[in-house]
C-alpha cells in the first residue's frame, strides 16, 4: 500500500538543523534554558523571525508579544480567517529541546516546503510563536495565548517578576503592547482551524508503540491546598497515644489521594491526582511534625471529577484525622475547565493519520498548552508524537529525528485537509 | 501527718527572682534565647558566678568550660568524691526560661540555704553549669559534660560553626582549655553521686497530676534516614498506574512507623517514632515527587528497640513500596544507648519525697541530659517536675513558682539523704 502513500515533500534535514540551531540560545551553564523575556530569549526570537522570512513568511509582533509569521491565501480565494499552527519556543529553567519548539519550527518548515514548492493555500496560514506559554518568572503562563483571546486581566499585567519588574513592562521590553490587551486580539470565529503539534509529555504513545496521538481534550487542573494542624511537640518525650502528628495526618491523605485517583483513572474518565508540594513545620529531627502544609492537584477530563475529588478527599480524610487528634483546612488555590478540541480538527488529524497511513490513537492532553487559549477564536485540535520514556521539562526530554517528521508530516497533511475542507 | 513534715528551709522568693534574672540574659528580639558561646551567654555565665559565690561557694571554671562552684565538706570528714548537681543555662533559639536553667538555680539555692544555714555536708557539693547542653552551633551538644567523661573527641573540636570558628577557637574565647580534652576531666567513681533536676518536658505528670517524677533511665536515640527514590514525571501526562511517587511510598513509611510505634509503646518498653524532617525534589505542583529524604528518630529505654524498629519497618515497607515501583533505602545516622539511673540514687528521690510527702512517679526520660554524660563518672539520678501543657523548647514553656520550690525541695531532701547514706 506505501507505494501509493504521497508523502510531503519536507525537508527533514533543514527541520532538525532548526531544533539543533535554536537549543543553542540557552543559558550556557544550566542547559536547556531560555526564559520568556530573557537575553537569550529575545536572541532565539530575532533568529526565529529570520527563518519565519526565509520561509517565505511576513512577520509581525503582535500587542501580545506572539511572533506570528504569515503565509498569503492563494490570489483571488474568497477571504477566510487563517488556518493556524504554532507552539513557543520558552522553556522552564533546565528544560528540553523540543517541548513547545516543535510546534513552531514545524510549523515553518511546512511554510518553507509549501513556499518552495509553490502550494498555494485557500486560507491564509499562519505560524505563531506564543509568548511565554511556561510558567514565566511574572508567574503566569500562556501570556501570548492569554492575550489573543483577552483573558490576560489588569491583574496579571501588574505582576511583579523578582527583580520587581511589571509583567507589562517585560511585555514593553520586549515589544508588546499591553495597553492594547483590554480587549481580545482575536475574537470568535478569527481562527478556521487551530492545530498544535507538542510532544505527549506523557509515556502512553511510546508504550503502545504509537507514532500519533489525535488529542480530545486538555484536562482541567484544581489546586487545592491541604493545611494539617497538629502540635509540635518533643519527639522524646511526647507518648504516641496523646500526640499531634501533622505529617502523619499528611501522609494519610497523600496515600488516600493516590489510591482514590488509581480507583477513578480510565472509568471512564481521564484522572490524576498529585501532591507535588509539601511543607512541615518546624521540620526538626527531634521535633513531632506541627503543622504540614501541602498542595493538591487533580487533573481530569470531566468537570465533575474536578468538581467532587477534593471534597471527597478531604470528607473521606476526616475519621483518620480525628483519630490522630489533627485537623485539617482545605482552599481552593485554582482551577481550570477541561477544554474540548473540535471533532472537525480531530477527523481532520485522523484523515491526514489515514492519508500518509499513520497509526493513531484519540487520548487526552494531561498537561496544558497554548490551545487552551485560541479554543475562544475558532476550533482547536492536537497532534502528539512520542518522547523517550514520557519525560519532559528536562534535559534529558528527546525525541528522534524520524519522530519529529513523522508529526509534521502529519501537520502538513492536517493542514491540507483542512484547507480543503473548510 | 503534714504536721510532722520538716521542710528545707529554702528562700522560694530569691530562687524565683534568679529565675527572672537569668532570662533577661536573651536575645531581646528572640526570647528566650541564649545559645551557647554567644555575648548574651558569656553575660549570664559572668552574673551565675556572682550568684555562685554570694551562695557561699568556690567557683570555677574548668577546662571543659563548665562553671563549677563548691561547698567543701565538714571539717574533719573522711575524704570523699562529692555529691554534685546541675544542668545547663544554654538555650535553643526561641527556647524556654526553665529548660536547664532550674537545674541550676536550683542547685544554687541549695547550696545557698545549706550555707546561710551554718549547714555542712559529709560530702563537697558542687553544682555545674554545663557548657552547652543544647545542639550548638558547632553541630555538638552536651559539649560540657562529654568533656567532663572524655567523650569530646579531636573531630568534634574541629566541627565549625557557621562562621567557621572551630569548637575549640570557641571554648578557649569563653575561658576553656580544649588541648586539656584528650582525657576525662573526672574519672569513675569521682562523684558520689549526681542528682539532676529538670523540667519533665512531657505532658506524663501533668496529666496524672503528680508533682514528682524520678527518672529511671535516660533514652536512647537511633536516627535513620529513609530515601525513597521514585521517578518525577509531569504530574499531568503520567497516568497513576505508571507513576513511580516517591511521596506516596515515603507517606506509607510514615504512617506504618507511627503505627509501629503506637503498637509497641508501654509493653513494656518505653518507645516513640517520629519522622520530624522530610524533603521532597522537585517539590513542585505540578511533578509526580522523584524523591523523598527523611530521618526517623527512635527512642527507647530498650536497646532491643533501638536495634529492631528502624529495620522491621523497612523490612515490612517492601512490599507496599514495590507496588508503587519505588525502592527505598535506609542508613544509620546516629545511636545513643540508653542510659539507667542507679537504684542508689533513685531510691534517695524516693526517700526524700517522702519525708516530704510528695507523690511520685517512676518514668523514664524521653529527651537526652548531660546526666548521661555524667554517669561514667558515678551514679547518677534525675527529678522532673511538670512543665505545662508538657511543652519545652518554646517560648510558652512555663512552670509555676510553687512547682519550681517542690522540685527544689526535693532535690534538696534527695542531697541531704544521699549525703548520710553514702
Amino acid at each position: 500500500m506505501t507505494a501509493h502513500i504521497k508523502l510531503p515533500p519536507l525537508n527533514a534535514e533543514r527541520l532538525w538543523r532548526r531544533i539543533e540551531t535554536l537549543s543553542t540560545f540557552t543559558l550556557p551553564d544550566v542547559p536547556w534554558t531560555r526564559r520568556a523575556f530573557s537575553p537569550e530569549f529575545e536572541k532565539a526570537r530575532a533568529w526565529l523571525a529570520d527563518e519565519f522570512r526565509a520561509a517565505g513568511m511576513q512577520v509581525h509582533l503582535d500587542e501580545g508579544g506572539n511572533l506570528v509569521g504569515r503565509l498569503p491565501a492563494a490570489a483571488g480565494a474568497p477571504e477566510r480567517a487563517p488556518i493556524v499552527t504554532g507552539s513557543h519556543c520558552d522553556t522552564v529553567m533546565m528544560g528540553g529541546r523540543f517541548d513547545g519548539i516543535i510546534g513552531v519550527l514545524a510549523g515553518i518548515e511546512v511554510a518553507h516546503t509549501l513556499h518552495e514548492n509553490g502550494i498555494v493555500l485557500q486560507h491564509p496560514f499562519e505560524v505563531i510563536d506564543f509568548l511565554s506559554e511556561e510558567p514565566s518568572d511574572y508567574g503566569i503562563s500562556c501570556i501570548g495565548s492569554r492575550a489573543i483571546s483577552g483573558k490576560l486581566d489588569a491583574g496579571m499585567l501588574a505582576a511583579k517578576n523578582p527583580q520587581g519588574e511589571t509583567l507589562a513592562e517585560g511585555m514593553r521590553r520586549i515589544g508588546a503592547t499591553p495597553e492594547a490587551l483590554d480587549k481580545p486580539l482575536r475574537g470568535k470565529d478569527s481562527t478556521a482551524a487551530f492545530v498544535e503539534l507538542h510532544i505527549e509529555q506523557g509515556p502512553v504513545l511510546e508504550q503502545r508503540g504509537l507514532p500519533i496521538g489525535v488529542v480530545t481534550n486538555i484536562v482541567g487542573i484544581r489546586r487545592v491546598s491541604f493545611t494539617v494542624h497538629g502540635q509540635a511537640d518533643h519527639a522524646g518525650t511526647t507518648p504516641m497515644d496523646i500526640r499531634h502528628d501533622a505529617l502523619v495526618g499528611a501522609a494519610r491523605i497523600i496515600d488516600a489521594a493516590n489510591r482514590k485517583a488509581g480507583a477513578l483513572a480510565g472509568k471512564p474518565h481521564y484522572v490524576v491526582a498529585t501532591v507535588g508540594r509539601l511543607s512541615l513545620t518546624p521540620n526538626a529531627s527531634n521535633a513531632v511534625p506541627g503543622m504540614v502544609e501541602m498542595m493538591l492537584e487533580v487533573r481530569s477530563d470531566a468537570q465533575s471529577v474536578l468538581d467532587t475529588f477534593p471534597d471527597e478527599l478531604f470528607a473521606e480524610a476526616q475519621a483518620g484525622l480525628a483519630q490522630l487528634r489533627v485537623r485539617a483546612e482545605m482552599h481552593d488555590l485554582s482551577r481550570s475547565l477541561p477544554t474540548d478540541c473540535q471533532e472537525l480538527v480531530m477527523q481532520g488529524i485522523e484523515q491526514a493519520c489515514q492519508n500518509l497511513a499513520y497509526a493513531n490513537m484519540r487520548m487526552p492532553s494531561g498537561a496544558g498548552h497554548d490551545a487552551v487559549y485560541m479554543a475562544p477564536t475558532g476550533p482547536i485540535g492536537m497532534i502528539f508524537i512520542p518522547c523517550l520514556n514520557g519525560r519532559s521539562h528536562t534535559p534529558q526530554e528527546w525525541i528522534e529525528p524520524s519522530q519529529l517528521l513523522d508529526g509534521t508530516r502529519v501537520l502538513y497533511e492536517t493542514i491540507r485537509v483542512l484547507d480543503e475542507r473548510l
